[in-house]
């Protein structure tokens, strides 16, 4: 969108939300660390002195590509017009993938959208109440159980999170319980947590997470999640239950229904996370009017081989971009080169004064690294008045350890 | 509580929410100007320095006053032990009443908890979102206009806040429709919105709300509420329909049922609104060792006349205060002159630079009036994190006329 600013073209954004979450932040509500308004802003507001952008927030329900139009649902009463377009920019993303087990879903909590978060929120929280509540020393002990599914970021993030809320800013809070007692697990079916960095950082990043009291299970699957417990199994076959009635989950990925549907009018087959394949130039093949992009596509390279760029902001953002490119070069008469991944590092937090930094030339690790993804969050966050907000919730919260949005506001 | 710090008590508190929520500033979250985060700061957070304050978070099942418990609510498996106490302070405030109309209440939105306060924000935005997507003018106009019913404090600021939001915030942000056309409807019973206002100050404030473009509608009762109209009728008995899908219920309220349960204790009736007569002490009749006070309770005057306050925080602060200083003079023998409230003024706003100030000898409207409220609901916001976000906020939008925290965040 940015990147069409002044192009010669009329844009029709449509989205199911009224507003863009800066999701590497998503995972600070979940833990009451930030309020939603703070990694959240309006659509409207930020393209408001477009007059080329129009907005539409609807559920799309089909794409007819011989029509070139997008079909959105109906709402109540109110069936919006067909949408046309010359050129259609799919960027639908993905959710988590439960293996097949989709009776997890509604049990074990997943930390995507600006909802998902604070139910995680309501219920971490929640957890804490009910023990402190509870006069049964085995629930007690359930409650304060949580477990957490997938060391990627995002399960690094919320195990690193709960364990400081727990020892840190809820820990003169209650006067039954002792939530320093609180197990955090983190469970990886492969032999590393943050798998995409470097097996230093990666250790380092197990030995900070141990540091601030998370139990790391490396080698173990989940193979059972039920209300009251979670079982695991491990590299050798030998199962555990576990007494937990908190799991979040921050496993697999799947993509968007939509790239199946782009699959099938390329005639080719998505790939086991449900994505698509588009062309090096990410179009669509057989319909170079159609490009997609984002953790819903691999992208074709110079030797026909689809290649699976990592899951996160940079590479969607740079395929944003790039898209916006090759409309302008269009325009113009011009082809465009190529995609390429500009990878310019990948970074991690774990927590208070912990994280960990890969930019390839220099790994850094602890307060060091924890400064470095600080001042790229800030960067990336959007709206000058989040960021400012941003800024004060931490600073309070490194001062004092507290948590001003530890609010429990879904109804049990 | 704050009344008890140093007195030899221990104190528990039961809450059904695991935060305080500083209510009047409750509609600005429902109009996207503040985040919930805001307004509302965690109970634990607030007493965590108190080791003779312990909190349940739960709801209470009854009151059973011959062995001086409270019985709470089970959650799941988790049966919480009964609470005992010597003396027992209730303040379960109130809810909307719907007038016997019970089916209007999933329809028209209240702003009372936070959650209710969110799904408003929701409903309102989402509102100009479908009239965005309609191809139906009619079915547009309809989603443009707004019902207010009650023009007490909260519906005064709500249609002052939907009216700005439709003719400041959202000007530009629309390409289809034009906000500014959106129509609000407040409508009042009495011949006076802000009743509890000298008729001047009333005046002054439909003036400010007209010129918000608010249609004032005095004398005219609500008769029938579906999704799509609303019937009102006026003081000649006329009826007239309007269509609208999004009406804010900010009409009568209702007193806890725990005001029932206390009044059969005390072998009095509650008044209409539910609400149980208390001595001029706060005690319950027959039972000196339970208090009750706020919006649920009238107090028994020197003469035997139930004494009705208006259903604002400054009562539920003084007598909360009141209250702890009958606990406080016992435990030393002593017997507490009864509770005089002390009403320090009566303020109200109704937009930007627009409110109504009643200090009794001072009478405010206007700038300077708003102004003043700004000061006294900072004043009283809890929590410095709080007050610096929100006078940060504050800030921003009257510089930009936006409104940071406008997400639609409940699902549809």
């Amino acid at each position: 969108m940015q990147g069409l600013r002044g192009a010669d073209v009329e844009i029709t954004l449509i989205d199911r939300r009224n507003f863009h979450l800066f999701q590497p932040l998503t995972y600070q509500v979940a833990t009451g660390a930030l309020s939603p308004g703070e990694i959240a802003y309006p659509l409207r507001a930020l393209f408001k002195a477009r007059s080329d952008v129009r907005i539409l927030q609807a559920n799309v329900d089909g794409i007819d590509p011989d029509n070139r139009t997008v079909e959105l649902a109906a709402i109540d009463d109110i069936k919006p017009a067909p949408v046309n377009y010359d050129t259609l920019v799919v960027a639908a993303g993905s959710a988590y993938s439960y293996f097949g087990h989709e009776e997890w879903r509604e049990i074990a909590a997943e930390v995507k959208s600006l909802e998902s978060a604070l139910a995680v929120r309501s219920r971490v929280l929640a957890a804490f109440e009910r023990a402190e509540l509870s006069d049964d020393p085995t629930i007690g002990a359930a409650e304060l159980t949580f477990v957490v599914v997938g060391a990627g970021p995002t399960g690094v993030e919320m195990a690193g999170q709960i364990a400081e809320l727990a020892r840190d800013t809820l820990r003169h809070d209650f006067r039954t319980i002792d939530t320093a007692q609180a197990r955090i697990l983190l469970v990886e079916a492969t032999d590393q947590v943050l798998a995409s960095f470097p097996l230093s950082l990666s250790r380092s990043a197990v030995r900070a997470l141990e540091r601030l009291g998370v139990t790391v299970l490396l080698d173990h699957t989940v193979t059972g999640i039920n209300h009251t417990e979670v079982t695991l199994r491990a590299a050798d076959g030998t199962e555990a239950r576990v007494a937990s009635r908190t799991v979040i989950w921050a496993a697999g990925v799947t993509a968007s229904p939509l790239a199946g549907q782009l699959g099938e009018l390329a005639g080719d087959e998505v790939d086991r996370a449900g994505r698509l394949t588009v062309e090096p130039n990410l179009t669509l093949r057989g319909h170079p009017e159609i490009l997609a992009l984002g953790d819903m596509v691999r992208v074709r390279g110079g030797d026909g081989q689809a290649v699976t760029y990592p899951g996160v902001a940079p590479v969607a953002i740079q395929q944003g971009r790039y898209a916006a490119r090759v409309i302008r070069d269009r325009l113009q008469g011009h082809s465009t080169r190529p995609f390429h991944y500009h990878d310019k590092g990948n970074v991690a937090t774990i927590g208070r004064r912990a994280a960990v930094v890969d930019l390839g030339y220099l790994r850094l690790s602890g307060t060091l690294a924890w400064l470095v993804w600080l001042v790229i969050h800030l960067w990336y966050l959007i709206g000058f008045q989040n960021r400012l907000l941003v800024v004060i919730r931490w600073q309070i919260s490194f001062v004092t350890r507290g948590r001003g949005a530890r609010l429990i506001t879904t109804p049990r």
